[in-house]
């Protein structure tokens, strides 16, 4: 199944305690759709306050239901802030965060000195100019295999920090700058440390050609700070063809 | 004074005892940077729930304090649904409604059938497939001097009922339908009749060339319902241009 959702209200995805998330809205939804309590798998842990135009989860209920009437009836017990925008059946087995190959995110900044009342949630406001060709050209040292672990939160756990960066884009559309980043895997806040770095060669605080030896380095704190979580979008998520229907 | 300001958690522009308005945030606002208390004089009442894109207000200051300044400091002390996107001073008894010539108001549909989170406050959302090119037809009715008494709420204290609409366009962008329309002046709720009216046109529970005899009969109940406000946007307003600086 897949779902898009304004982050702004939720605790990101996952579920827990002490604050909403995603997930047990999405699961409350389900029961009381089907009367059946599930635990769905989700492709990735989110962040409190970040979107996602595609997000991929995967469940099994024991009532037959076709996917376009699943669709539908969690549409109308979803908040309006999550949406059902696809489902198929998928093949046994299948599992939305084992099996995902690869996800874009996409990080989006309005450039100007005048806030703008629209973007408050859905962008980060930045005021200097930005050199949007500059940062696209610095990004592409981003691309191909590396150890990220200068580009992960020190609250990150995970002992291997190579991924692989499949592209990197940062492109100008009026007063927006958007960052567009797609590769196999991402370090917790990886994207949102890199949107930051590339800020910060913006305002000359690290040089344009300095990401390989920041890279080099694996030390967080040579890479710039991490960017706040309402520009960064889940755009899309990848999987072997044969898997989903 | 220009404003824009997301009107979700606003009770409309003017201020009033029982819940919040943008009047209210804004002279608060005011008095927190110049200690004076001001009461504004907005160019319009919206409703609650209904965006500005530009909003024009007036308010005289003893504080010498030149208009960038005034501008930058206000945006410090306000929310981030509502900015402050320009300032300059106006001729002397410059009334920011009075002295209004017309407006522009920006109406959003959503149609599809699938809801997206990310303009769950900002259009309505509409399933049928709209014929575009059809309305923006139809809308020519409206352009012109009439009595708009069918396109005004009941609730309409006006004894003068007559308006001219100087442009009406519907337009197509992507799954988004964009009204807009222009005119010297607006009833309460016009704008939101009128979009009704095309949209039980779109729907053929009214003819495509019934707005001239919807007009003729002065009629609420003749024309269509009264859409939501959460679509509309008021984007422009017109002055002489020797009132402004």
């Amino acid at each position: 199944m897949k779902l898009a959702y304004d982050g702004s209200n939720y605790h990101g995805w996952q579920r827990q305690s002490n604050a909403l998330a995603v997930q047990e809205v999405v699961e409350h939804a389900i029961f009381k759709l089907t009367g059946e309590n599930v635990v769905v798998q989700g492709c990735s842990r989110t962040d409190a306050g970040v979107h996602a135009r595609e997000y991929v989860l995967s469940f099994g209920l024991e009532l037959p239901i076709n996917c376009k009437g699943l669709q539908m009836g969690l549409n109308s017990w979803l908040p309006d802030d999550i949406s059902v925008i696809g489902c198929e059946e998928a093949a046994e087995g299948f599992h939305a965060r084992y099996h995902c190959k690869g996800k874009e995110y996409e990080y989006i900044v309005h450039n100007s000195r005048i806030k703008n009342p629209f973007y408050r949630n859905t962008a980060l406001r930045y005021s200097c100019a930005i050199d949007a060709d500059l940062l696209d050209k610095a990004s592409q040292d981003f691309v191909g295999e590396h150890d990220f672990k200068a580009f992960c939160s020190t609250a990150c756990d995970k002992e291997i920090t190579v991924r692989t960066i499949r592209s990197f884009s940062v492109r100008r559309e009026g007063d927006l700058v958007i960052f567009t980043v797609s590769g196999n895997g991402f370090l917790y806040n990886m994207v949102r440390i890199m949107v930051g770095t590339l800020l910060f060669i913006n305002e000359g605080k690290i040089a344009a050609d300095a990401i390989p030896s920041i890279i080099a380095s694996k030390d967080r704190k040579k890479a710039g700070k991490t960017v706040p979580p309402q520009g960064l979008y889940l755009n899309k998520v990848y999987y072997d063809e044969d898997l989903i229907d």
